[in-house]
């Protein structure tokens, strides 16, 4: 039923290739399925402007498409000179997402920004940044504690984040491309381990959805977030 | 315990007053208590060039502050020379929120532009706006039927948004400013009357949650869209 | 002769009310018939770098329309990405005009912002907004003074503004839509109360004017003016 | 009693040097003293959007400053990415001075754009580009009829353009520099040979002015635009 | 001598990793060492508005570092809102490369767009942004061939691009980061097989060069080309 | 066989006017033919934020041409609201043209400006901006030497720059505009007297060329740097 023949339930393969570039304090690219996405961590000493003398780091996340991720070429947001909307709004989420699961007093006074930039597209790209981008501040956080910078852990949980839509009237789980082209409602899910949510964004595309549809699509984002968890852990072992 | 003083389940007042400004096809200002939004539409013959050619309609939002909506003064947008990922996120909901109840082929090729400026702001402003954005329409489409420019209504349902919170751990709905400033949980609902959900935006803020609670806020944002729904259909009458 | 039918020398109903908004220090709504202009006079402790340390005040202004106060709907400024000349040109006037009147060493180190912005506009929006811009910035001030912030009161006097044009070879006085558009000459005058002038800008548009035709204009100035004086003085009692 | 020892009614120096650059269709570099403006007039065949198809010609100005015109280095507008609200005023001014002696009809469907950048500046940058932009215009039409292209003569008069300004109590015409920044009013008069006025813009520095003090500018304004009249003659003769 | 311990002479490995992303015409990860670019092939049917109606085809470069391909963290020129003069050399220097060895007649009325992304950055980007860009364009335009969507091979040479300078006095090959930020010249050669130049951009840093110094960065040059386009016939074999 | 019949060695007549303005610390108009170049030397007490505190100064440039400097006006960059990809190689390239000749220690910790402003364009403006460049930073360090500011002289040579090109098959020498739009290769170099290069820029435009041919342009080159030197000493003394 579906384009992809999967199972309504069923994800497509999670890879995370840690270390995938030098420079970053953590790194890695993720990818489910088709959709491939390069996150890095980088730790800056300084916060923003309204965050310093108060001892607390700062979180943030930024998201970029390459201009040929996709099925026909983008144009460059720095050659049009600004960030799409779909773009800030990408990135903010992003941002909250990661700091949903940080102490900021634990991090000290210091920055560390998720670049996530989508390699190739096949659906599900913030869903997998987020992902990903978890793994990558794993990775710079654990290199910060051995080198003594830091004493406490700060992370106090895995995020992880998957979409969910209601295709051709059935629930079902991390949608590609061509379903989330034309699912009836689209839906992205930022789950901690343990159980708990962070965000719900469940939009109607072609049609409206009732309380029985989206508790069926928040259990199919565990079974995924599931998982990934297991994914990330595995990777940054 | 809400610094209000209302009931967790308590609206705060839901005024409309239509016809706010003379020359925009449908308009009025909407109040849920402090905030207060101008919400105007305005008729085009012209679509956006990718949807030329196809007989079909389009309805799009924008979304504004004045700068001292707020309780201190925010820099204008123009001069700063771009809209924050904040306002962009905003109005593209206001979009998506009316076009849900929107038959785009009904509407035949012109655009309806909802403006949602505001005039004052204490919490809820881009739920005030979406529920007077439906105001605004409906007079408008109105018009358009009465001089005999479509033939079928092409507004299929109403639609309506409400803020709801997790407030020192209880669930509340309508959240104003000092509430929403130190909820644990933030989430928007736009919802159609009859039951349907065109949008759940779910955020955790201090801490996350859980499926029981997005049920409850859910739940409260039903009760809170009836009463809107009920003030809108007074205000067209 | 006039399309508004009224007396060559007769101005529209002037109306003023205070305290539209909560949140800014002084505010107001203006009318000049339907030209409704909101006013607003915030009040800040910082004043420009290039003003600083001097121990004096600032005084600007900012204009914007709301897209749809006009009879078809003009583009957003903040999504264009830029002020247009008009908008600059008309927060220049407004701050110079109100700065005409305000000893900015009274002030004391601090700024304060005058937002006007059109809700609805029927010609004459800068001297709408001139003339309540004044009455914003006096409710402030006087809760600088009443707060004991400010010892001395730093306005010098009332300032107002008015537009005249020579309309089908007539001077008249407060030019609406339809009579601006197809004015000879249109000119605005910015007076100060007791009879002193902050600024003529009388610009031939279809034909040119000569002496006697910029005094008639004066003239008429001066006595709309005086009413608007009268109103203001209503306004802050 | 001036800074510049000239008599209250003495111009500085007028020079102006026809064909000063080879490509434009006219050109001259004008000075008033130590100001310098180079003044360009360029013929296109087509006209903005807004003007096609009418059979009818725009005349347009474009103003801009050296970053080191001025005593101090000015940042260049070119790198800051926008044109400061100063720039945006006089070039508006330019453009509508100039269309007040262009029949547009007579034009033809082409527009002339009246470029004016200023090499050195000392006072009055914006009277003398007008001034000059006429000379470059006057040039540019004469190529034009000269070649068969315009049958009747589009340029219905002179225009000429001048400060004065009030300096220590006393009117004076053709303001340098040292006088403007401390005069305490500075009018711009934007005249036609004949005796006609096409613009008045007259503004209170330090202090206001009255009725008197402004008829006692503009009787000014005609002596310098006398000379400048009788310069420009000689200049394109 | 060198940081890298390489002999003068010495090239670092070059790996040509084609088919790297899957919807590009053509793609592949070119590494010099450990500078990785992402180099993607785009063909569009239409060219830029100047080039319309003359059968001829267009071949233009895009640049861009991701924010951490380097040591530490630039910003996004998405996000600061423009292009730096560095980036908008580099990709007007790779489209004039490529269209050096392509012939647009035979092109046929479309465009290809080289879009060079820097994955990891450690010296030379630009060279094998260029040497890179030549493998991606080659996979497009066999594919364009297979297709029969072109007759005749457009593709006139092979181009590649290497980086040569003098490090403390003495001539070398292909500059890392380490070497590049301390040579006293730094010059960039694009050479077509057969031994043609089609750019020479020399720069003196530290100390300036002479005629001898050029001819012996040339030979160099030569020789690392000589192996790039081995790399180049291997990769596309 | 040039269109300019000049022979293949000979360069345009070069004229230089200094003190061309009277507010910069160096000014001179640059002529190489008819391409004519304002260059201003502006001496700035604060050096780039990057720079501060190291006790040295800092050198750079700016370039523009004014819109009608070319046979068809181009429209402004100010009013585009960026500057192009060719303005900023430009102004990289005189900055380090500049700076490749002066000892930044003894400048001491200031900055100057060469702001290069094209008036009129006939081929070779980014050459004779550099040549003329190089006079006004000399009159500026001069004056500063002389006022006491400067104990030694931090120019440690003269530097000019020039075009040379293969027109026709033939080396030729100091490119104008007809000869540049149809050359086949067309290099800037820019030479410090006594024979060492700073920068070579050789790119093939219609053909690529071999070390023959760049051999041949540069020694062309270096005869018309030797008329250049000479004329800047003259200039300058």
């Amino acid at each position: 039923m579906r384009p992809s023949s999967r199972a309504p339930d069923e994800m497509r393969a999670i890879a995370i290739e840690t270390g995938f570039t030098k420079h970053a304090e953590g790194s890695c690219l993720i990818g489910f399925g088709d959709t491939k996405v390069l996150c890095t961590a980088s730790v800056e000493r300084n916060v923003p402007p309204w965050m310093r003398g108060k001892g607390e780091g700062w979180v943030t996340g930024e998201y970029s498409m390459l201009p040929r991720a996709t099925h026909t070429r983008g144009s460059r947001e720095a050659a049009r000179g600004k960030q799409s909307g779909r773009t800030q709004e990408i990135q903010r989420l992003i941002g909250r997402s990661l700091r949903a699961v940080v102490d900021l007093r634990k991090l000290g006074e210091r920055q560390i920004t998720l670049d996530c930039d989508v390699i190739q597209a096949d659906g599900g790209t913030r869903t997998a940044a987020i992902s990903g981008a978890w793994v990558a501040l794993r990775i710079a956080v654990d290199g910060l504690i051995r080198a003594g910078e830091i004493k406490e852990d700060p992370i106090t949980a895995q995020v992880a984040a998957i979409s969910c839509g209601i295709y051709k009237g059935t629930p079902v789980l991390d949608l590609d491309y061509d379903e989330d082209s034309s699912a009836d409602a689209d839906a992205n899910f930022v789950l901690i381990d343990g159980g708990q949510i962070a965000e719900v964004q469940a939009t109607a595309e072609g049609a409206t959805y009732d309380e029985e549809g989206l508790l069926r699509l928040l259990r199919l984002a565990r079974m995924g977030c599931n998982d990934i968890f297991a994914a990330q852990r595995d990777a940054v072992k």
